[in-house]
């Protein structure tokens, strides 16, 4: 870990203390992927099943899990973990259909009537990684908000175990959002088959979902295909900046580091402290608990670039968060609320000492496919928005259009578009 | 145009008919924006003046518009002009204030409370196209929202005309939003400027409005770039779908057809009715009106590739619509209202003989930026939302850890993710 006083910096210095990693040998992951789209669109399904057998090392004849596959996950999973899924899930249902947006009527002028009609997006595929780690958390996150939304079509890829089966956590965590159509596929190929559509899975509408670099890449380019899905948000490694006063326990705080610094070895942790104390009692409890962690090896990367910043006072790490724009930004302060006024960019605020990022992970409620990278200044968190269209309505009577059409005759008139005008004017000679 | 009778096509002919228009010479037009963004990037202002002099063939020295520019385009615009500006404005403000999402909070436990708060985007970057003819209506689409979002830093880039004036209409309505910076600057240099950022313009967070091919090539780049902004939505030719039954109005529709034809000759133009005989109709109607056009000859370009469909029933026409998802439909039915709920994917809709759809292009109240090329599958138009970000919060007190904290344990540990677990076990501890 970097220890940084902040006051001590140029504005250079600065700039490059708060800049991200940069993204490696992308090209070559690029053309990866291109490829892997190509075969894709080219020969459907047998592509899938040939990248599958060179990817993941399993050969799948059909795709779709089927009824009794779900049904052994069922069985097989742990009934302390199928009730903490399922009590992950109400909590998920309880902060999303709060935050859910209205249709609304307004009339903006006597005989004219603008409002706006919601709409689920008809076709969505999720993609729920499952590598080193099985993550049905993301299954939950990504199941709810398309159930709430009532996206007719809804379709989970998520790569196949080398015993050919998918992960059964993942399973139920799908059929507890009511999801049946989940496909055995992972990687830039899962992407490029919901992207394309072949005779097994849809065509997609809009690609939700995290993934590694194959598979973010993968969401880029399906992104960019002329008539393509759109995609949640663009993906980086994950982040946490935690802005902490002299009262913040030590060990929490390193805990919460820690937590952050395993989720791989480029994750992103910054400490941005008033207290000098706190950043020697937070560097030496990082050290004492890392010993005792299972995945050591990849938080002592990650902590290798994790910077412990000190500032002259509190409001000045509010600046130093905006600009950084975290994906998780812990606020570790005496009175956490009153600060919430300075956040100007950020994906998910925990405040105050009893609420770890890891309860943003799974189960207070919020979403945890945040953007990253800095894209928390323009993008926001999945919600059930992320899975609706919203589409605007007039609805003008002989009196509306006497009203307003004049106005709308004068400025198409300036902008040269004479059918336009016309388009008023022989509605309005016609009432004559 | 083409006249087609939907029940004779096989469901080849049918996606055929639905299909947009390819891109033509993508690749050129991208090369060359590249070319534009390397030398941005590398020069900053003085590639911003030598592009400027290359492709809008004026030397300008300071790109800001200055106050006395602003006061002088007031002068100068037409009384009538100017009122009808300020009067759409004030319907835009309506619709888009009623529109405006709320923050909220909801405890999802006791002791756990999760909420949402909305921020305006720091900085936005606005583009107004002023080729062939200037668009002020497109200063108040985007004017206005960002406004009612309250984005810190607005700045708008609109091309220079041949003496280096700025368009004085696109000056007012700017000016009319409260927009001060200004810059005269077209085209994808305008795009990679409030991109990269200059000396003279801020690098912004995301980028808004239509444009030509290299505008629109421009923002896809921006877009990829990493850590680079937002862009609003992708950008195709502009689209109207009209849905009409036996009675409406040929006059009507033909003209609503001739509007979106004069756009540009890359317009799509649609009409679907279960009436032959109003297919005649508008077809006599809209050789009559095209004569009368000054664009003529760009509506008649437009015209060679409309299709006008024949179906058995309207029932039918909303499938059709709903797989093309129009950026404008217009339901030029009896009882338009009833028929709403069919409507799936569509950007805007129209309802009724006296809704064309110029009214939406200008001053009903709606946003006039809308997905085309099929995104509103999965794309909204503009509107306040698209300048904020929300940024979820979560509180939670000591019980309320106790309350939620072993479900995450229970999932963390699930995923081997143990230092997450720690994370809750560390602070229940210290409370033991
Ligand atoms: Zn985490
Ligand atoms: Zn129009």
């Amino acid at each position: 870990m970097k220890r940084i006083d902040w006051s001590s910096l140029d504005a250079a210095a600065r700039a490059d203390c708060l800049a991200r990693p940069g993204g490696g040998d992308q090209a070559e992951v690029e053309a990866a992927v291109r490829r892997v789209f190509e075969q894709v669109r080219a020969d459907g399904d047998t592509a899938l099943r040939a990248l599958t057998r060179r990817f993941d090392g399993v050969e799948i004849a059909d795709f779709a899990v089927t009824p009794e596959e779900f049904e052994a996950a069922r069985a097989q999973l742990p009934a302390k973990l199928r009730v903490a899924l399922a009590e992950a899930r109400s909590r998920l249902v309880t902060w999303h259909r709060a935050g859910m947006a209205a249709e609304f009527e307004v009339d903006t002028a006597p005989g004219v009537r603008c409002g706006r009609l919601l709409r689920p997006i008809p076709r969505v595929g999720l993609y729920v990684p499952a590598g080193t780690a099985p993550l049905p958390s993301t299954a939950l996150m990504l199941g709810v908000p398309a159930e709430l939304a009532g996206c007719a079509d809804v379709v989970l890829c998520t790569p196949p175990r080398a015993d050919g089966t998918a992960d059964p956590a993942v399973l139920v965590a799908a059929a507890l959002c009511g999801i049946t159509r989940v496909f055995k596929l992972g990687g830039a190929q899962a992407i490029a088959a919901m992207a394309f559509g072949t005779p097994t899975l849809p065509r997609c509408d809009k690609l939700f979902g995290p993934g590694n670099r194959y598979v973010t890449a993968a969401k880029q380019l399906a992104a960019m295909l002329a008539g393509g899905p759109a995609i949640d948000m663009p993906a980086g490694p994950s982040e946490v900046l935690v802005i902490a006063d002299a009262g913040a326990p030590p060990a929490h705080v390193a805990a919460d580091l820690l937590s952050q610094a395993e989720h791989g070895p480029d994750s992103q942790v910054i400490l941005v402290t008033d207290s000098a104390a706190l950043i020697d009692a937070v560097e030496a409890e990082v050290a004492r608990q890392l010993a005792e962690l299972p995945r050591e090896a990849i938080a002592q990367r990650a902590l290798e670039h994790a910077r412990l910043m000190r500032v002259s006072d509190i409001g000045e790490a509010f600046a130093i968060s905006n600009a950084y724009a975290p994906e998780h930004l812990i606020l570790a302060l005496r009175q956490p609320r009153t600060w919430l006024d300075r956040v100007a960019s950020a994906g998910s605020v925990f405040l105050g000492d009893y609420a770890p990022e890891s309860l943003g992970d799974y189960c207070s409620g919020t979403n945890h496919v945040l953007p990253t990278n800095g894209a928390a200044r323009a993008w926001s968190g999945v919600s059930v928005a992320s899975f609706q269209t919203s589409i605007s309505v007039q609805e003008v009577s002989r009196e509306g259009l006497a009203a307003i059409g004049p106005c709308a005759v004068e400025i198409a008139r300036a902008e040269g578009l004479e059918a336009h005008a016309q388009a008023v004017l022989r509605r309005l000679e016609a009432q004559a």
